[in-house]
């Protein structure tokens, strides 16, 4: 297959890697937060008429009304800055997930991963608020976390959420440090390195407030 | 089920969690790195009739000696720090686990790696030196990468073997930074950053040397 | 009251805080690690009939020597590096301190905090290897947490259990991060920030690794 | 107790702990920060009717109009970003807590800490202005420091304050680094890396900034 | 050479180092990201009339309108935020440069290294968004890499992509790692690493978003 | 003398410190980064009638007229975010100071170092724009340089200044690392670093960005 | 050409790059550090009959000796922690590389960069004891400086050299920190920092005391 | 004059700086840490006949048995890491300095500062173990405090010594941490960080551990 089949040239700023589905099973996402209203509108228009689904993730102000344009009736949360084009999820296929979030603050977070593991494919299930400081929330659903194929879990602050859903189930934890929290360990560094140090092995830890590459990877841990 | 089914006091400094096994699907490990001689021999001889599978994890000096003279025979590989009775692997299920290192320095921790996916119960290959420095090594290897149902992929120094195999990849990765490398970053820390901001999504992070927890978690992945 | 009345030269090095008892109702603690043998038997012999208990610290190798020469019979802990003298502990009073550390990593740490607070005259119980990983076997253990007057909580890796303990119980919690663990955030700062950052409020942090400094508070908290 | 009797979902992003008072004996805290006006909005309303006092900590701009306007009269402190209904603290008990903040800049986060232990039911005064740069107009107070049962010190820049107080008093020391200052060390690590290697023994750290923390640590040491 | 030849005073805040295209045969380049707008202005106006081409870098908002007053027709590049006086480049000599960079986002940075070179008199092309994620899109270039006389390559977010190219080329690598991405290791921390910890030898890194220094010293090393 | 002799109280948030002048022989400055304009307001009519130099330092917007209305004609520059009152600077007395900054960019904060001191009683003289990349700017004056009584260096990128002018000076150097720069070790971390490995001995730093404390410093140095 | 010609496996640890020299021109490393005496065996009996240069660096106690008694005659310089095979360096060509030190702890990396440049096949010069404390003394050598084509430039401490020698300099300038220095920067931090941040253009900064990659990268920039 | 004149070659690692007592007025230490025993040795037999005093600092192991082979009967301390030759200080003059001691721990510190003050001809006298956690112990010692000329404030752990003293003194303060405490901002962080913050200002700070540097900057501040 040569270059030209395999990724397309967008303006002289981007080569869409479309060979990607075939290498990898699933679709690129493009990373907006650096681009400019002008480059989203030129790569909404490239992959409009595309039966493949395109994520568009980490949208600033703008962006989703360019998108949305060129794009009209596609999938927009806000909250979550996130836009999926087409607007239908494919048929879910593979075990199913489970999104587990410490805090209200963590929601956000929370669904960007939610709606990634749907547009690739998968059966996502969302519960929220149930940190570990009130031991009692979380245990109250237990059967549901052991049900889950995969389990991921998103917390700011002190992080500790993952070591102990981590030590309840034997599905993979995916777990996703946020930038919820002040002070010392900021910016989400202190639940990071809480995750990293989780005394309950079978952890995977991505980046900071990355939703959509936990959801990546839920997505493909779940596939079978 | 009591506690006093669930746990396992040795002295009065352990309470083993015989209920892991029940609960999760995989025996505890047992983190020796701040143990005493002593620990570590009243806990060999806790385990010793159990038909239950124990790993010893970061032996330091004198460990493996303290634990094979009450568990004669066991599995030990001391460049990996590890060991693990009874010394008979179960037999694999699931899909298979290949764990990929990009120097030699980085395999022990590879063969930690290695080891705990097998003694809980996975089938694991190994590729060692196919770091990304000479691209065309690993490529070599292309189809063997895809053909697996877990990537572990363990780097120091730079740590950007995930990213390549991140892309070329099905699969998910398990990304394991090794504390190889020095000046600026190191300790682990550069790789552990570079994993953490793949650029190819689909990749979970364990913490620096980490091999143990690499294996565990590429094991729950690979369990069908 | 003169500076001669309230303090005690030792040598050309030391100025012993005698007034300290009088001023703040505890005894000083001689900090052992950078004193040399000298230094440690000056100050044994200058303590050595004084009425008052006086705790030598974070002994190195030779200093327990060095201090029990002189102070033959002092209570002794190689393991917390802890030497008291007079060897007997005071009469305890005010309410009860439960001392709970997560791992068998953690005892050391946590004995220092037990046997400072036991000799500034409080009553001190210890529980042991009640990590978050197995929240069950902390659980079994909640009536004895609900009765304690303040607990201690000691823990190294993710540092995730006073988290936990806090959200439980409506005594101060008193949280000791160790510097148990590797990788990112080792030596301490991954619990050191997970503690910080708690989500359950009502926990106050000392440095890491910090026994001494946690026994001396929780005495202060207890005393009535 | 079933867990709907222990908590209160408030739309789909949020689980009230009620059972917080019963447990623990403290109620639970709304962190407003990362919440929409929305979200405080439907917690006001649900909080309304109740007779336990709710606290909201750290709101933001556009917060406390949202609460206000459904708790008309509630109290509130805007340099403080505290807000409290309803209005009325309770009766105050235990011992009296004395918090001393270094500096002005610091009185925002003293005062969140003096309201969250007057809310939480204990007699609480201040003491502004009295840094270490001008130690005279500390020691004019020494009696008032040594007659509190808690104080809690609020210092930013060195933070030097926790450690001469806690040389002069019997009672715990509750130290909160504030984020005044700027260059290195700023954002309050400099106080906070002072207080936690403070050479009198006695100090609890809270996180920078955390007011709420300190005054609820210092409401549960004070309670008798 | 006396001071006032070597020098040119701009009222009482600068010096121009009129002297360095005699000892070092580059032009200064006047870094304006903390300079107001009357600085920029009298700057302008005392390099009008030199025949020395002279650089404005860093541009802030009204910086370049400040200067294309003084300077009409100058060559400006928003997004690099890069403008250059006289506007006509020098003649091209010495060998080749290829700038590469990772992502769409890297290109402002790119830009910025590639007009450096081209004003310093430098023959450079640019190829864009060929990161490693996708690393048959980059080894489709292989033969142009090879053909470069210097490499500088451009990457945020993991920084991996001069390990690659470095791993391909005979030429020296000059490396600049770009703000782009979020979470641990962000504002370009990350690249900086990985890029000091190139497992392929050969690369000179600059400081982040350096552009400028990146093509000054990839024309240094093209000149023959 | 009595605590009321001794500080002043304003509103209830600020306790000037009168005596300081008798106990150092330097008045208060006033650092109003985070004080609201009300506060600015009351102590600008406290210190009104005061024969005494009061500094007002690190004014933000609003704060120079918020103070300009108390005391008309007060000295202000806005740069430097300075204001002084009454405007007339003490007779200098002492030996002389010479401020010396890198790059255009330092000169607020020289500007700053240097009116603290004349304001402190000194003779100050500034030399400005002379870095060390064009070396000879900075020989050219190194009869001046070794006239001072102290130099006062105010750098920012590579802080590499004081190293040079301390090895060509027999008077004691204030080094002040400014935040000019960006990338790794930006806000002021890298020349603050380098400053304080600085190869030539005798040189004193103060934190970033700190033009009051290193002019504070100098006078006090230069003080006979 | 297969993999087979392209890389020799040695032992089931290290697969050596033979296609390095086709493909970039100069010959593999092998980086010592982390691998076992008989690693080091192996590799040296693998390469013994190889026309190759082969560059053993960073040895460790034992390494040497190991591989001198492989090689015997090879080229060893302790201090360096190198060893070359074969021991006759190739014929120089390129231009004249010159590799100047700051101070005396700085020479063993300045000599580990002389000898890979040497044994890449360069012609280089050594400076060494010129730090900027003295800057007489660095001046005292500008012509060399400047007839140079390539400046390496090794500091510690401060690491302010290559700001100074590449202000005085048209060639490029690779610039190593290294260790030396101790307190806040220590370890080569500040220094890396420090050439981050030079104010003059043209440096290119690889890892702390790397001195195999200055050699490297400087033998690519002088090929001609 | 030459450079001949001014520097002395020692081996072909050292050039010693001959002209500095001419240039700065006060001669060149030889920093021992990474030199080795030869080295050592040969500088020593180099300045055995000079009439200038010459500091050897930082000693290891055996460097001091070597310098006093060549150099019998120079002033050693051995605690302090430091040797002076000849080993009669000159006569003192300038104003004098109070080197002041936080705790025993800092003692080896604070004698390398008054031993370099000395022997760069100015009178000290030391005052040690007055930490603030008794303040007491300090406000006995105010008139002392106020005479000096120049005070060396040193501190590990909180460092929060120069703060208090700073308010007390119109004496410029030069500060040194120490690296002596353990835990987070260990290794000097913390003291380094306090001093930067001081709320006192007229605190110059050297780096950690840096006795040297501080009693050579009080020698300079002191001179007249």
């Amino acid at each position: 297959m040569s270059e030209q089949e395999r990724t397309k040239q967008v303006g002289d700023f981007a080569r869409l890697d479309l060979d990607r589905v075939r290498r990898r099973g699933y679709p690129e996402a493009i990373y907006c937060e650096s681009k400019t209203l002008e480059q989203i509108s030129a790569i909404a228009a490239a992959v409009k008429d595309s039966a493949q689904t395109t994520l568009f993730t980490r949208l600033l102000d703008g962006h989703a009304e360019a998108a949305l344009k060129v794009l009209p009736g596609a999938f927009h949360d806000p909250g979550a800055r996130f836009l999926a084009w087409p607007p239908e999820a494919p048929e879910p296929s593979g075990v199913d997930i489970l999104v587990v979030c410490a805090g209200t603050s963590d929601l956000p977070v929370a669904r960007e991963a939610m709606h990634t593991a749907r547009y690739l494919g998968r059966s996502v299930d969302l519960l929220a608020d149930v940190g570990v400081a009130g031991i009692h929330r979380l245990l109250a659903h237990e059967q549901r976390l052991k049900a889950a194929g995969v389990v991921v879990v998103v917390a700011g602050m002190d992080g500790a959420l993952p070591s102990v859903v981590g030590g309840l189930v034997s599905a993979p934890v995916v777990a996703v440090p946020t930038s919820v929290g002040y002070g010392a360990g900021s910016g989400g560094v202190a639940p990071l390195l809480t995750m990293l140090n989780s005394c309950a092995p079978g952890v995977g830890v991505v980046n900071i407030d990355n939703g959509y590459g936990a959801g990546h990877l839920a997505a493909q841990i779940a596939a079978r």
